[in-house]
């Protein structure tokens, strides 16, 4: 039997094939097309597949999601923002496949769980930082999937000392705050010239004013949104991941110290955040886990 | 048999008998005494149950507790503050029965999925406005538990426009700006001369211009939290009770604005934020539904 992990993210699709014990093919990957996003979905599919039959296909999407409908709508994919059929549509490609279908963020807790930072640990929350913030919980060793499969949606968490417009529609959402793209769109309106969060990183170690302060700024959002969390589950260990989390000890330092400063009940103060130790295809390795089952 | 319930409030206690149908015989009240707390609530055991032979008791208290060890800590009962081993000092009262214990707001968000707001619903957020903020959740109709039993601190998470220091340690917590005692805090700061909740909602009525603003932000804040708690979690139903949500539509308008000013994703757009439809003794009837093994 062979299983297909498939990460329909926010600008890249991967997608690889998944042998009996949970390991990851080489996986191929695409950039989100403008339009015919479905169909480069399929080719990517079908190309992955190659002659083997399929007997099971774990998707990861990003949110928002649908898992009783089984459809997913993510915020930056305009042909699909208002829910695309991905279960059915992959079913059709693989019919005598089980599609298992998550928000990404909960593939990603149970990456976390099984292969990172938080292996063995059952109550956890893990996070990406980087264009969007997103996560997955698990809570007594189960994903906390919520009533429609969106349970994680750590980025929409509302934190103190900005009230930024979020791509949610609502406003002051932690993503709006500290995600790569609200620290870039921070530090230009502050007057930095640069354009991507490696970039403001890069400032920032450099001693640029305007990117040290992005950075401060974001990692003290992401720390009190951490500590909210950690206090309303009950969890004593964060795993953060995704491009934006590898700004360095300017973005960490603030985080690790606004967490600290909020987690104070007896039951989060030992609340530690810590790194992914995971690659950029943790959520196609919670897929594929997914696929198998778990 | 007979089973009792526990509640171990913030200032009271009470108990009472659960009849095999979990229906609750008149409950007894006890004020929390300076000292001697463990000996008055044993004795508010034993005169509840009388000649009975207890087979099983249910305890539901305030928080922080720790589950596994079976020890509660109230903020508020400076005697138990550190830990008050409560399992293995009712099991010596009643060495027969089973000892079921839980933090009150996991007996709050039973009691309102089988008896209250939530009838039914698998996912669900409870909370308890009154001198503090508290709260439990559903997930697939399952109590979030977390690490120690203490899952659903709502009244930790930080909501903006306010740093207020809170009994927890940290600053900025929605139990420190909106709890009844908090904004009545606010309120006398700002010139009002009354001392209760109670009297701060009916000065509120009577248009005083203070109060009107102190419940305002209280309801601004608390809606703010529940967007948060509701993407973290997928729930689109939050059920408040307690004393200080009885403070009408002056607190209520602000907080359902601000809930849906911020729960613009899709999956929490019709979050609805409704008033408890129990009385004061929902947590023990929460305790009673413990006692009876649910």
């Amino acid at each position: 039997m062979t299983a297909l992990a498939l990460d329909i993210g926010a600008t890249k699709f991967a997608a690889a094939v998944v042998d009996s014990n949970g390991e990851l093919g080489e996986p191929q990957r695409i950039q989100v097309p403008e339009t015919g996003v479905w169909d480069a979905c399929r080719k990517l599919l079908t190309n992955v597949a190659g002659e083997t039959r399929v007997t099971a296909v774990g998707i990861g999407s990003a949110g928002p999601v649908d898992v009783t409908a089984g459809t997913c709508g993510p915020l930056n994919i305009p042909e699909w923002v208002h829910g695309f059929p991905i279960v059915e549509s992959v079913r059709k490609v693989f019919p005598e496949a089980e599609i298992r279908f998550a928000i990404d963020g909960a593939c990603l807790v149970l990456a976390e769980q099984r292969l990172g930072a938080a292996r063995g640990v059952p109550d956890v929350l893990a996070m990406t930082v980087s264009s969007g913030i997103g996560g997955g919980i698990l809570s007594g060793g189960r994903v906390v999937l919520g009533r429609t499969g969106n349970g994680g949606h750590v980025g929409h968490i509302v934190v103190p000392g900005n009230a930024e417009p979020c791509a949610c529609g609502g406003f002051g959402c932690v993503e709006a705050v500290a995600s790569g793209k609200s620290s870039v769109r921070w530090a230009r309106r502050q007057g930095w010239p640069g354009g991507t969060g490696v970039e403001l990183a890069a400032a920032a170690r450099a001693g640029e004013p305007v990117a040290v302060a992005a950075l401060e700024r974001a990692g003290t959002a992401i720390g009190t949104a951490v500590a909210s969390a950690a206090a309303l589950l009950d969890i004593d260990l964060v795993v953060i991941g995704g491009g934006f989390a590898q700004s360095g000890e300017l973005l960490w330092e603030p985080l690790r110290s606004a967490a600290a400063a909020h987690a104070r009940l007896s039951f989060v103060r030992g609340l530690r955040v810590v790194p992914s130790e995971l690659t950029d295809q943790a959520t196609l390795q919670g897929a594929a886990l997914l696929a198998l089952g778990d």
